[in-house]
Order: structure tokens, then sequence, then C-alpha cells
């Protein structure tokens, strides 16, 4: 059984606010659960409907669905319910590609972007204050516990980007250098934009390089593409010779 | 004002079996609903609160916030909403690139990978007939008009690729030859498969090239790429060598 404060508790981590006061976060589902067990990620409780998890004893919770529904932030509870504890936001050492998000909003997009750079090895994405909090359980869920291997910092992007003014800043625009004809560093910062309004004139100023993923359709009307489509397709460039072997 | 038969039309259309029924779909929103109009897609009716659409008045119904509200399927209803008519379905003639949807069910990613393919001017995107519906009003919005642009079809994808066996198939595979290093040609099927479990079995016979996108994470534990992820970096590779002018 969960006490009310217990419940009260958890439900109110869907709030960034009480995310911070408590510096907790919560993930769901039996694989991810379980991913974010085995990471450095501190464990605080563990609540289980019948699934089975490999974690000390005295984090685990044994409840019924009932109870599983009260807390779960999904609308098809997934039997497994981790509350772990946030990290302090380290400093981000820039070894090599770093992605730098101004201002993106969706929590869909964030958690696509993390389970992207997890996938094309990016260590560190670096983010504006206001951009969607990646504790949030829909960036957590949309991350597929991508998050347990990718740190995402928030910081004063602009200060990052003066500190290290030696690592180029590649930007990704409507209007830019044709991405396919460009040579990609290793190390760089790539820098995505808002859903809406793209990179903000504030850090316009600080892209050594615009890109621009040309377009092919006849018709000139097709919106900008997606923030996460655009920043697959980035990485990808910025990856693909280090992957042919000639 | 709106009749009671009038809501429950629209409202039907929620659904795939009263789309088929009546042969109607819905789109909103000022900027979609006027890319419908402007496109080949056949007018129904025109529903705005004081929205300014450019359309013949014989389709326009001013109507009320409160209405509005009774025919939308947005949480947040956005001025206009629009009833069209969908078209037969017609047979594709594959003349370029074209992408084959085996079961994808994910009415987001359906949306994206159509607003890819306008992106990346692939004029056909073929679908087995487990694929969502295209004219389900969350691809619609999720497609943001790129579905004026791109044919969706629904076919039997067996018989498709059997009718154009001198056109190679693509198919992404987690195990398969490194796309980085592939000669891709302009006339090509891409064959992209279910969320859950890839192209089905049935299918993987017809493939004359499996497709894989590198991984460069060092753990390989990390889920493989979202369909609609992998989709834009496997167009985006199809068309890199067309954009480079050298």
């Amino acid at each position: 059984m969960l006490s009310k404060s217990q419940i009260k508790l958890i439900k109110s981590l869907s709030q960034k606010k009480f995310r911070n006061k408590h510096r907790l976060f919560i993930v769901e589902g039996i694989k991810g659960v379980q991913e974010f067990i085995n990471s450095d990620f501190e464990i605080v409780s563990i609540y289980v409907t019948d699934a089975n998890l490999k974690v000390s004893e005295k984090y685990l919770t044994i409840i019924d669905e009932k109870d599983l529904k009260k807390i779960s932030f999904l609308s098809t509870p997934q039997k497994a319910l981790g509350v772990f504890k946030i990290p302090e936001d380290k400093d981000a050492e820039i070894k090599t590609l770093t992605v730098v998000l101004d201002g993106v909003r969706d929590p869909g997009n964030l958690g696509t972007i993390i389970r992207l750079c997890d996938w094309f090895g990016v260590e560190n994405i670096i983010c504006s204050k206001d951009t969607v909090d990646c504790y949030n359980p829909k960036v957590v869920q949309a991350s597929m516990g991508s998050l347990t291997r990718v740190k995402v910092l928030y910081k004063d992007i602009r200060e990052v980007l003066e500190r290290n003014k030696e690592i180029p800043v590649f930007g990704a625009m409507l209007e830019g250098d044709n991405i396919y004809s460009e040579k990609l560093p290793e190390k760089a910062f790539i820098l995505m934009g808002n859903e809406a309004n793209g990179i903000s004139e504030e850090m316009q100023e600080y892209i050594s390089k615009p890109l621009t993923i040309p377009q092919f359709g006849k018709i000139k009307e097709t919106e900008s593409l997606n923030v996460a489509t655009a920043t697959s397709i980035i990485l990808s460039e910025f990856r693909r010779n280090a992957s042919i072997e000639r």
C-alpha cells in the first residue's frame, strides 16, 4: 500500500518546480527502470506490480495495479516505476562532438535528440535554460534509457561557447551552406534552435558555419524539417566519414 | 450554428471505418486548411471562427468557438477546420525514389515520414494495408500540409514489389551493409518496417540490399533508431550525391 504522502510526492514530480525542490524524477517501464538501476543514477525507490527487476530489496516495494495507476504518468501503466535522484549539474568537458540546444520546447523532440546522441556517440548535450527539462516524464519516456548514457546539462550556452572559442560552432539554419558539401570536423558544437523560431538572434552571432539541409521537393512551401529530424541528418553527416574505411 | 448531425458526422471521422464509409477526412488550423484548399483535394466544407481563408463562399460556414470545440480533435482548436474528400486510391507509377512502409503504426511517425518525403522530393509512399491511415487526424496534423504534395497509397506491397522487379529494394535492417559505404541509385524502393518488429519476414525476402545506419555509441544496449529518424537519415543519404555539384 502506498501512503497518501508518497502518492502526492510522486505525482508532484510531473512539475519541474517539484522535481527541482526534491531533486527527484521518475522512470516507467521494466526495461527503462532496469537501465536506470544499472546506471550511475542514484536509486531512491522502485515500485513494481509483478515485474522481475534486478535490484537490492531495500529499494523495492510491491504494489497492486490500482496503486500503480495512482502514481503513473502513463495512460497504460507499465508494471514498474522508479524514483531516482537528479544528479548535480556538472561542468561539461567538451571533448568531441557536442550538441547545443537553444530553446527546444517539445519533450518528444528532446527525448528523440537524446536517443540520437546515444546512437551517434555524442556524450554531452548542453541546453539553454529555456529548453524543456530532461527529467520531464515525457522526455524520459521518449529517450528510451539513453538518458543513462548521454549527459544533459543546463547552462548559459552563450557562456559555454565563449569559453570554448577554439571549437567551431555549426548552426542549423534555413539559409546556410549545403551540409553535404562541407568538411565536418570531429570536434565541434552543433547548435540547434527552437521549433518555431530557430536559433535565437543572440546566439546566431556565435555560429562559425551555418549549415542547411537542402530541400529536394519541387514546391518551396514545405515547412522546415522538424528539429529532431534535422538533428538526425546533421549527426549522421558528422559521423559518416569516420565510418567509411577506405 | 452547427446541427447535431453535422457534429456527429465530423466527430465520427476520427475513426477509420467512418472515414472510409463517408470518404471524408478533416484538416485543422488556418495554414493547413488553406494548403488543402489550394491543393487537388476536393473541398466539402470549411468551418472558421474568425480566420481569413481564401476560399469560395459556398464552402464557408462561420461558427463560434464553442461550436468549433465540439467538432475539433485538438485540445486547443485552431480557428479553422476543413472537411475534404478522400481521393480514390490510384495505381502508383514508380518513377524515382519511393518509400514503402511495412506496418508503421504510430500516427506521428507516418506524419513525420510524409513531411520528410515532401522535403526530399519523394512523390509516392506505398503503405501496407496494416500501416496507420494517412487520413487519421493525428497523421494529417503531423504531416503539416505535406500530404497535399506527397501521394500516400495503400496497397498489397508484396504485389507492388513483385510487379517492379527491376527496381532494387533497400531495406532498413539492424544487420545490413553500412549505408555510408553504399552507392545508392536514384530510382529505388526504400523499405521501412514496423516500430517494434521491423520489416516482416514475408517482406524481407524482397530486399535486394539490406542497409544499416552504423551505431557510434560505446554501449550496444542502445535501442534501434526510431523509424522516422532512420527514414530521415536514409533519405538524406540517397539524396546527398545529387546535391553536391563537383
